[in-house]
């Protein structure tokens, strides 16, 4: 029996999927923080080049990827899926559980694949240097990677407690030679406020995107890029799904649930929506269920409401589950899944109850990513032992009950850069941060639900 | 045009190559250290488990590999063998650069390749426990790795250096199940002489190899296991050059020259030996040349001699090119290179000048490990940088010449658990170690020349 199943740099996709033109109900446009009323793409000209500001607001449902990016995506694409059989064997489970591994990437994680084409559009356009936000590192160095590859320059705000907590994902970073800051940074407005009032603020996702958009706004030659929430993100990483759909095919099976971890959603989106488009478009039921932390439950516990996507307040209002722009989580190790929102299209999906939603304790990520080491040999990053502990739990389910479920998951990348993580975690370190009721309340109640 | 050439789990070799079936000048025997007569297997009996030794003496040219082996292979195997486009280009070469990356493995190297084998023979012959020594931790996390898999207890000495260096690998080779000690130890005999002359000594792989056979030999329940060196841990890793040599074909080239770094000799046998049986048997002419530090010149700078595998004295005598059992190499980075003597059947191979090995300095490997980095997008294990720093050299006599060469190399692993040594040498920390002709004299006047 095959382990792994590959595919031919050949069969690496030809176009990303765009989910929108699939949906019952489109998401709900964009708003002007001053004027409320719904943008146009002009308003996103200072941050983003043409390119992406049109794949932004595209309702093909198609879109060719250019042959510069497929070039570039061959040096780890199509990444390998895997039959998990060592995991099988050691949950004692009738399922048979697959995953896609994005660990394979430049950087370790799926994020090259949206980093390279917005790298490239970049390029295209004439941009000089582009400026972003990171968590944990892995957005931070899959740009770094393809910022020198097309010959940009890259500037990195990391959210503090990671900085800290991930020295080498900044020498990477360094490697591949972009500047990279701790934040919240005295380089800006934003980082200077947010210190004032808190010197010893462990940063977050939120303040880290307004400090790279205060660098980026005024610059032509200086764009932003966000690694996950907005529309074109998404859209890139729909690469992995569409491979996964004919991996799939190739193992003569199709997913009967799909399980990613969620951050802001691009993750989550990369390798459900392919198959979601069955659900949309041929009446499957498959069942696609995003991962996120206790300590930041959004999906779980927020509110479909306009927020901002920034701390500060500098982005368009956008239409998401949320728990309030001003809310900082946690300093858990998935520093990947500290955001306070989720993005447009994933937040529609889960308010029209097309996709489900499931909240962890970090304490049960880690056991799980452990087992899951020991059982296949990868040790996954924090943010991945999230969808884990839904697949563990969905195993189980299949073993009390004698059913044969198939569970797809996305492995989005190794830990090899947070094993002091897996250190904390051994020397019982690590504790579980759920929040209260009130604790939610006080966050929601300044929410005014869509 | 592809990037990645790739092998289906089918194609994974089903037997080893046994180099000394093709040797012209078969290697000297051990030596006992008392008698000074050849041993036989029998004296290697409380170290290995008898189908190792077996395939230690083995004069059959193929060795099967077992289909348990295969099977746990397929986690991994076969890995990809890449076109260094980007290199080329950065390089300005008209060469044809290929390499193969065993990165892609559980632990991160090529030393799985041996330690999945190794864990197999012993738990079919009944042993509980394996314990082995760790330079720059490559080797003792693919063990503890493969003991895991086959429900092994497993104990590792990792080189103090090291050790201090890569906490990371500790972690690693913890959630693989693993105990681990910063060696010289004070659990053992040896460990504690050296601490008693030394009290500061960095530690090496020699001292390291005693304090793991002083474990093991006593015992019945326990074995030792090596990663490098001896005859059946080189037939292993003959599994990297048999896949390399199906991908060259399919890449539709022979390589005129091989390079791969040089610590014992198992990276370097695994990726040429099954090329140098095409120069043996068919009258090709490959050039295969080991890439070793210059602070480590056994093969440059050495004697061929018979010395102690270990630096207390505890092996039996080997016929190597050596720099003498107690040398204790710089503290450099790639601390899976910092060992006195070469294996047995690479030395006689150099001493029949079958073979060529190059000396390079730290700086200029790193150098080049950056420069790969930004070309290819994979940042290499330090040990790696050295077999680059050979292909960076005959990349440039191949423009300064006009040749199209095609040269292949071993990407034998990733540095991400190396990254605190690419900050230092961003930083300016590192230095050069080359010994001066007075160090070598008084190091090599010690041994006699066989």
């Amino acid at each position: 029996m095959e382990k792994k199943i590959l595919l031919t740099e050949k069969e690496i996709p030809s176009h990303w999927y765009n989910i929108i033109a699939s949906m019952p109900n489109k998401p709900l446009p964009p708003l002007h923080p001053g004027t409320r009323q719904p943008i146009g793409p002009e308003m996103l000209e200072p941050l983003f080049p043409m390119e992406l500001i049109k794949q932004e607001v595209t309702g093909e449902k198609y879109v060719e990827i250019p042959d510069a990016v497929r070039e570039a995506y061959k040096l780890y694409r199509p990444t390998p899926l895997y039959r998990a059989y060592g995991l099988e064997a050691a949950l004692d489970t009738p399922a048979h559980i697959y995953y896609k591994y994005e660990g394979v990437s430049p950087s370790g994680s799926h994020k090259p694949n949206t980093a390279i084409p917005q790298a490239y559009y970049n390029k295209q356009q004439g941009v000089k240097r582009i400026v972003t936000e990171t968590g944990a590192g892995q957005w931070g160095s899959a740009l770094s990677f393809a910022c020198n590859m097309f010959g940009l320059e890259c500037e990195v705000y990391m959210v503090k407690v990671s900085y800290n907590q991930k020295p080498y994902r900044r020498i990477m970073m360094e490697t591949f030679g972009a500047k990279v800051y701790a934040s919240p940074s005295d380089h800006t407005e934003s980082g200077r406020k947010i210190l004032a009032a808190d010197p010893h603020s462990p940063g977050s996702l939120g303040i880290a995107i307004s400090e790279a958009i205060e660098r980026a706004a005024p610059d032509p030659d200086t764009k932003y890029a966000l690694g996950s929430v907005l529309n074109h993100v998404l859209l890139h990483q729909t690469v992995v799904g569409q491979e996964a759909l004919i991996q799939m095919e190739k193992a003569g099976e199709l997913p009967d649930i799909i399980v990613a971890p969620f951050g802001g959603g691009s993750n989550f989106a990369g390798l459900s929506f392919p198959f979601l488009r069955l659900n949309l478009e041929e009446g499957k039921k498959i069942r696609a269920i995003a991962s996120e932390p206790l300590s930041c439950p959004k999906l779980t516990r927020g509110v479909f409401s306009y927020d901002f996507g920034d701390t500060i307040g500098m982005t368009p209002l956008l239409p998401m589950y949320t728990l309030g722009h001003e809310f900082v989580p946690a300093s858990i190790h998935a520093g990947g899944l500290r955001y306070h929102g989720a993005g447009v299209i994933v937040s529609q999906l889960l308010k029209d109850k097309l996709i489900e939603a499931r909240a962890h304790a970090q304490l049960e990520c880690f056991e799980a990513g452990v087992k899951f080491a020991r059982a296949e040999g990868i040790i996954p990053a924090p943010e991945a032992t999230h969808a884990l502990a839904t697949v563990f739990q969905e195993a189980a389910k299949a073993r009390e009950e004698g059913t044969r479920k198939t569970i797809l998951f996305n492995l989005c990348g190794h830990g090899h850069f947070d094993m002091q993580a897996y250190g904390d975690y051994f020397a019982g370190k690590l504790e579980d941060h759920e929040l209260t009721d009130a604790e939610i309340s006080d966050l929601t109640s300044k929410l005014i639900a869509v």
